[in-house]
């Protein structure tokens, strides 16, 4: 591993391009090599073992890139396959999740508080969020609930809309979201709503989004491993497993700027 | 081939279902074996190539399991892999997808009419019911609008309240849709939206649900290739490629009774 070797960022598609975005902010210098698996895409209905292939499939794809780290921008993957995924890349990269970055910050800002999580069927059904807060015993009682139409609500471009306010509306208003001092956006599409969701929860409540989180925290464990970049050096890279014109247009949406997307196949 | 064969169905998931079930209602001697192909799901949003090579791992699946002949049951998959699938299984099977059948019906029922169709980006974007309409030269003036919200909007139970009541409307208002005289749904999810459909639209205008004439179309097949099965024999089977419990829910609510789903991976 190398400090001048890329930072390799993965997801079911295109949401994980807000976590590669808040990466970019954080730490200019690095290289990306992002990997967007829209040939499979969403993976938040799909079981853990088909989840588990995927993945591996596309840390084949980041090593041979040569990545000094591969961070799992998905939820529903890190849900499924962050522990295969730190056993097959070993010590040929290092691997970070978007789920233990969140915990952290609640363990450190919502201790015993009552927090909901909004997400995947995938990451809910999972159950990680209660595993690790329970960890961390820290007297959390989390709240979930899984919202199955955000992805593709966002992806078709309804939002900062009146259907898709009454879509959140309709989700925020369940049972289990009700008394909650924070919310956790558990799912990497969702900060393009973040605003929507803060405006229907009021101003009192907290809302995390992963991505800054997620930053930050890869900033810590590269510096930690003496591995960042000194250096803005080559161009990023953004490869995905299945190219339509409609995935441009996504990316660029949760990437925020134009970028080049590559088709790269997974299965020959 | 032998009358007594299965008749093999595919779907990118459970949509097809609708289908199956109108099969099952016209043809209740025909076996079926039926293949979701949930783990790759859902196919409108993805490319022709992608789509195909899909459909032919299917088809070697619904050849090993002798089916006679294979229905697409899935507007972008007989959009992209028609030709492809019918070259593939050659003599070995019948080859039927879900379009022709509603060409043909919309050249009986409304030559010279200005005819609305809603579909995937996929079934939208390939032209399918464009061209085939010209050929027919039936002077059809044909106006197309992708609705990729309607599918996920169906499969997570969002139909008959308040929320998709709006999200059709909206879909409907747009300009591509105004003084048509008939509505073609050309997607196997939409039966179950057709009456809000219809309700939004008023009585005058025909909407197009393809199941029912899809099934007719294939006992004609079957009956001018002297396949038809005479006596009802072996119990249906429906594989999917990928299996969670939410699958489950959606097969009972397309298929319209409890049905018991197979795992069958495609790619080992």
């Amino acid at each position: 591993m190398n400090r001048s070797n890329p930072v390799g960022i993965f997801d079911s598609g295109m949401g994980g391009l807000t976590v590669a975005n808040a990466v970019k902010k954080v730490l200019p210098n690095e290289q990306i090599v992002y990997f967007g698996d829209s040939a499979h895409l969403p993976y938040g209905d799909k079981s853990a073992a088909t989840i588990q292939a995927y993945s591996v499939k596309i840390c084949d794809v980041l090593l041979q890139q040569g990545c000094k780290v591969i961070l799992i921008a998905c939820n529903s993957a890190s849900a499924a396959a962050y522990d295969l995924v730190k056993a097959y890349v070993g010590s040929k990269a290092l691997v970070l999740n978007v789920i233990d970055p969140v915990v952290q910050y609640i363990a450190e800002h919502h201790a015993g508080q009552k927090v909901g999580l909004i997400g995947t069927k995938q990451t809910v059904g999972s159950e990680v969020y209660d595993t690790k807060l329970k960890a961390k015993n820290i007297g959390v009682e989390l709240n979930s609930l899984a919202t199955p139409l955000l992805v593709p609500m966002i992806e078709e471009g309804f939002h900062k809309n009146e259907i898709s306010d009454q879509i959140i509306k309709q989700y925020l208003e369940k049972p289990e979201l009700q008394n909650i001092e924070a919310l956790i956006l558990g799912c990497t599409h969702y900060p393009l709503i973040k605003k929507q969701v803060s405006a229907l929860l009021g101003e009192h409540l907290e809302v995390i989004d992963s991505s800054l989180i997620v930053a930050a925290a890869l900033k810590e464990l590269l510096q930690a491993n003496q591995l960042l970049s000194e250096k803005a050096e080559a161009t990023d890279k953004f490869l995905v497993s299945d190219f339509t014109p409609s995935f441009q247009t996504a990316a660029e949406l949760f990437f925020q700027k134009k970028i080049r997307l590559e088709k790269h196949v997974l299965w020959e």
